[in-house]
Formats: structure tokens, C-alpha cells, sequence
């Protein structure tokens, strides 16, 4: 069996040769950033987000992307239209629930997007993870989580009970799909000064979601080439505007012999 | 008479003095990237897409930029408005039909602006623009066009028939208005790795008709300045974050001399 | 009593520690950069704009910023509601009345916005902030004002009139609350040549105005600090594109110490 940094690097082989289209329904702080991301690495991005279109474009997708980040009623009903067609397709989707948990708006319509499609995996930090939580989830009573080692405890149950694959990012990222269970360490300080690192944390996946049918792999394998170019980008710059551009380099210069190479993924 | 190299000098210096307002209705992709392309070029970048302010909006703008990128309705019915209020005052107009042919929404909504309005420049790749045929055009039968030189064999027949300067842009640009045809092969492969590439052809265009009388040779001399642009981006960096940013600097630092002598226009 | 040097050096140490969260409601072109402009100088920048959500964001942040840059008639009633909650809880409110004076939607929607809630800071140009006098405004007959010299004139007196700080920026930025009056001649060139300084700068007012209690001299503070990113990210570029990028990596490393010692603040 191929270990997880053997199949980061098929992934990334197999994303460039493919090129696959992602649909992004997504905030308008980051469309611009994550787009370049997209392109940087290989994939092939599209934005698209009225009500009569989503449906035909997602339909040429090899994965959907939905974020929250800058919701309002249409865009919510944009996306789960998106999202019923691609389930519908089989087309993987990724949710990333910015802000759940901040304001009855995001957690309402979070929780209303994974009830009406199937998510293949959602991307979030440990409060808008656990924000998710159903009314009766056995995981209740850990409101006041931060880190994500706190949520760890509670993210194996929360996994199986919403039937998706959890990434819980921070300086060291948590992805488990209620039976398997892994932390990916790559990654740099500087991310948290750039906006939208999050966002583009969860088109790296959507990107290999399109290539890898495990959500698992597909999303530890992401995280772990998403954190290396960040590491990669820590060497060339020290402050967060030179950073920005050179995590957008290194998302096209890094090969799948040296992602092989800088995996820092380790199991549980 | 002038040579194309000649007119474009001239172009980028009356630009320079005039620093001409260009309205654009344009994509949130690329919104910020292709306002700071402006004004680096030394243009005067607005956006703006209210229906109760396109009017008044345009009607101090040296051209107006449509671009159908991330589209709904009602950006639509504020695009039509603007249109005619600038096909009244004669203010050049190009539009940018980005995924026509994708989504009937984008197919359907380029038509109704095309017929609605005086339109100068279309600017898209070849699949984009020979989506614009009419239902009866003689230009039909071509649906499996891809490449730039496929596209040319009815480019010139469609560009008659919408009455209008077409640019289909790739790795070599061809422009015709009908009557006359140039290619521009000025660029550089790592622009088809930054998101926008097209629509800030598109604005740069939209720049050099507000400064040039003729939409054809605005066209070529435009693309001619974009691509240089690229090919000195390309000297300075080898991945699309640097390059992105050195696309920008070339814009503001390419001089008319440099234009004058760094133009890869040919005639037919 | 401290020099306003002095404060400078405390509002940026202090912004740095509290971290404070901005909530901006802002235009499509600049929510990127100012959101990356925030995070580098150490606030934490939130984007939120549907009227259903925007009180419950307000009500966790240090400060709001409103742009009215891209506008349409929602922006404005959600503008409005974030900014009655705001003064409600006493939490700071800064306007950028972008375009204000070119088109009646810019220009009414300023004044609405105005009237509404309790503006502490109004940031603009010279013709901007002229716009925004009454019709019964003891300085009208001023229309022609093109230079922040000659807005002085009549700034102190529409200072008063508005209740509030005006920040007429550029070349040689002026600040008055009607009773003080302070120029600011930090600053470069090429911030001219980007787009959405200004409304950068207007976020960087914003982020000081959550970490002093007097908007005049957080305003100031912020201009100085703001225009001495300029300075130092014109040593390191001579270019827009570079410079843009500069100028984050300066909002992040310029020092409390390099602040007091370069900020450029003259007393009337």
C-alpha cells in the first residue's frame, strides 16, 4: 500500500496532467487569490454563482468548492443548487464554513448546506468545525474548544455523524473521516497573516478531491502540499505581502518528488 | 502612414497624457487586478454596476469594459444600461464574453448585449467568440474550433456580420475587424497561468480606445503592449505569484520607445 | 502630553496587541488588499455585508468601516443597519465616501449614511469630502476645490457642521475635528499608482480608531503610519506592482520605534 506522502505526489502528478475544472462558489475576499492558487498548481478554476447557472457549470466540474465567507440569502440557495446537481454526478464537494459559529447566518446556513447534499469533506478551524454540531450530537458541551488537539477528542464522533472527512487546520492540521485519523505539521507562521488561507487551504483539496476518489488521502495529501509551499515560501520571504506571492510560486514550482519528500503527515 | 509599431508609441503616450476614465462592469475575480493594470498603464480605473448609477457613471468615461466573468441578471440589465447610454454618446465599448459557449446564461447574455448596443472590440478565446454566431450565420459548422488559427478561417465573416473588431487571443493574437487582419504574437506561456490574463487584455484594450479613433488598430497595438509586457514579466520571474506582479510593473515601466521597438504585429 | 509621534508609537503597539477585529463593509475591488493591509499591521479584518448578519457581526468588533465603492442599494440599507448598532454600542465608525460628488448614488448614500449613526472619522479627497456639505452649508460655493491646500479652507467649518474628524488625503494629508487641525506628509508617489490606497488607508484609520479613543489623533497616527509604509515600500520598489506588495510587508515590520521616529505630523 502506497504511504500517504507516495500518494501526495501521485495526486499532484495526476492534477497537472489532468487539469481538472473546479467550481468555486465562494467569498469575494479571496475569488482573486484562490483562482491564482488554482492556476499556480495545475487546476483549472471557475467562479460562478447565479441561481440559473450553477447547475450547467458544475456539471463540466471535476469538484465544487463552496465557502461562506461573504453570505447572503442568494448565494446560499446558489450553492445548495450547485451542490444538489453535483451530488446528484457523484462530483466530490468541499464544504469550507467560514465564520460558522460567529453569527446565526453562517452556522444556519452551514448546517443547511450539509443537510441537503453530500459533502465529501468540510475544511474549517476547530470553532466553525464544531460549530456543526447537530442539536442532539453526543459531542455537545465543548463549546469553548480552541485548539485543534481539543477537538481532536471530538472530532472522530462528529465525523460519523455528519458521514464527511474533517480537516481541522492550525499549526498542525487534524484530518480524520471517523475511522482513520491523521496530523499533517507541515506549514509556516506567515499563513495566518495572509488573508484567505483557509480559502485556499480548501481549494487545494477541491483540487485533489478531482483526482483522488478518497476523500481521506485526497484531503491529508492537500494539506500536507499546501503547508510545504508555505514552508517554501517562509524561505524566500519574511513578511506577509512577499509571502503571498511566493506561496502562489511555490504551489507551481514544488514537483511531486519533493512534496514526496517534505510530507511531514503523521498517524495518529 | 503610420506603422502599427508607430501608432502603438503613440497610443501609450497620448494614454499617458490623457490618463482617460475607463468604466468597467467586469468580473469580482478580477476586479482588483485589472483596476491596478490600469493604472499602471496610466489609465483611470472605475468600477461600477448599480443600474441607478451606470448611467451617470459612464457618461464621464473614455470607454466602457463589459465582462460577463461572474454574472447574475441583474449585472446584466446594469451592463445593457450602460451600453446604450455610452453607444448614445459614441464611447467606444468592448466587451469580454468570458465562458460564452459554456453556460447558455453566458452564451445568451453576450448576444443580448451584442445586440442591444455599438460594441467596437470583443476580445475571447476562439470558443468564446464563435459562440457568438447567430442562429443563422454563415460562420456556422464550426463548433469544434480550438485553436486561434482554426478560428481565423471565420473570423473575418463573423466580424462583418456583428458589425465589430474581434480579437481571439492565445498564444498568438489574431485581430480583424472584417476588412483588415494582423496577429499580434507578443506574450509569454506563464500568462495563461494568472487568473485574468484575458480580462486585463480586455481593460488594456478598453484603454487604447479611448485614445484611438480606430477600434483595429486600438486592438492590435493594445495587445501588442500587454504582450511585450508579459515577455519582460517573463524575464524577471519563472512562476505566476512574481510574475503577476512584474506583469504590473512592465505596464507602468514599458516606455513608447520600448513598445515601438519590442511590437510583434503582422499583417495577414 | 504626549506628542502625537508618541501616540503613534502606543496606538500601533497596542493594535498589536489587542488584535483588534475590524468589520468592513467595502467595495468588490479592494476587500482583498485591505483585508491582507489589516492582517499585516495586526488587526483581524472581517468582510460582512448581508443585512441579515451585519448587527450580530458589529457587535464583536473594535471598529466599522464603510466603502461605498462598488454601491448598490442593499450595501447602503446594510451600511445603515451595522452603523445604527455601532453607535449604538459606542464602537467607532469610519465612512469612505468613494466617488462621493461624481454621481448622485455616491453622493446621497454618503449623506444618508451620515445622518443615520455617529461617524467618527470620514476619510476622502478633496472633492469627496467637499460633497458632503448641506445644501444650507455655510461653505458652499467651494465646487471647484481640487487641492487638500484649498479644502482647508472649509474643512474645519464642515468639520464642525458634521460632528465629526474629516481626513482629506494626499499628496500632504489634512485632519481636523473642527477645533484641531494636523497635516500628515508621510507618504510616495506610487500610492497613487495602486489601486484602493485610499481606502487603505481608511481601514488603517479604522484599525487605530478601535485602539484610541480620540479620533483625531487616531487618525493622525494612522495616517502617519500609513503614509511611512508608502516611504519605506518606495525604497524597495520603483514600480506599482512591487510597491503594492512592499507596502504590506511594510504595514508589518515597521516598529512602534521606526513610527516615532518617522512619522511626519505638523501642527497647523
Amino acid at each position: 500500500m502506497a504511504t500517504l506522502a507516495e500518494k501526495a505526489a501521485e495526486n499532484l502528478t495526476i492534477l497537472r496532467e489532468k487539469k481538472p475544472l473546479i467550481h468555486n462558489i465562494t467569498n469575494y475576499v479571496v475569488m482573486n487569490y484562490t483562482a491564482n492558487a488554482l492556476l499556480a498548481m495545475g487546476a483549472s478554476p471557475v467562479m460562478a454563482h447565479a441561481e440559473n447557472e450553477v447547475q450547467d457549470m458544475v456539471s463540466f466540474a471535476g469538484a465544487l468548492v463552496l465557502n461562506i465567507g461573504t453570505l447572503t440569502d442568494d448565494w446560499i440557495a446558489s450553492m445548495i443548487k450547485a451542490g444538489k446537481k453535483a451530488s446528484e454526478k457523484g462530483t466530490p464537494i468541499i464544504l469550507d464554513p467560514v465564520g460558522a459559529g460567529a453569527t446565526p447566518l453562517r452556522t444556519d446556513a452551514a448546517k443547511k448546506i450539509i443537510e441537503q447534499m453530500r459533502i465529501s469533506v468540510i475544511r474549517g478551524n476547530p470553532s466553525e468545525i464544531l460549530s456543526l454540531r447537530h442539536a442532539n450530537s453526543t459531542t455537545k458541551g465543548v463549546d469553548a474548544l480552541h485548539s485543534v488537539e481539543e477537538a481532536a477528542k471530538t472530532a472522530g464522533i462528529l465525523a460519523q455523524e455528519l458521514q464527511t472527512t474533517l480537516a481541522i487546520t492550525g499549526p498542525v492540521d487534524l484530518i480524520t473521516d471517523g475511522n482513520r485519523m491523521v496530523r499533517v505539521s507541515n506549514g509556516h507562521p506567515l499563513m495566518a497573516r495572509v488573508t484567505g488561507t483557509g480559502c485556499t487551504a480548501t481549494v487545494t483539496i477541491g483540487a485533489f478531491l478531482a483526482v483522488d476518489d478518497d476523500p481521506f488521502s485526497a484531503t491529508a495529501t492537500a494539506l500536507a502540499f499546501f503547508g510545504l509551499a508555505g514552508e517554501i515560501a517562509g524561505e524566500a520571504a519574511s513578511a506577509p505581502g512577499s509571502f503571498m506571492i511566493q506561496m502562489l510560486d511555490a504551489l507551481y514550482t514544488i514537483t511531486p518528488e519533493k512534496l514526496k519528500a517534505g510530507c511531514k503527515i503523521q498517524n495518529e
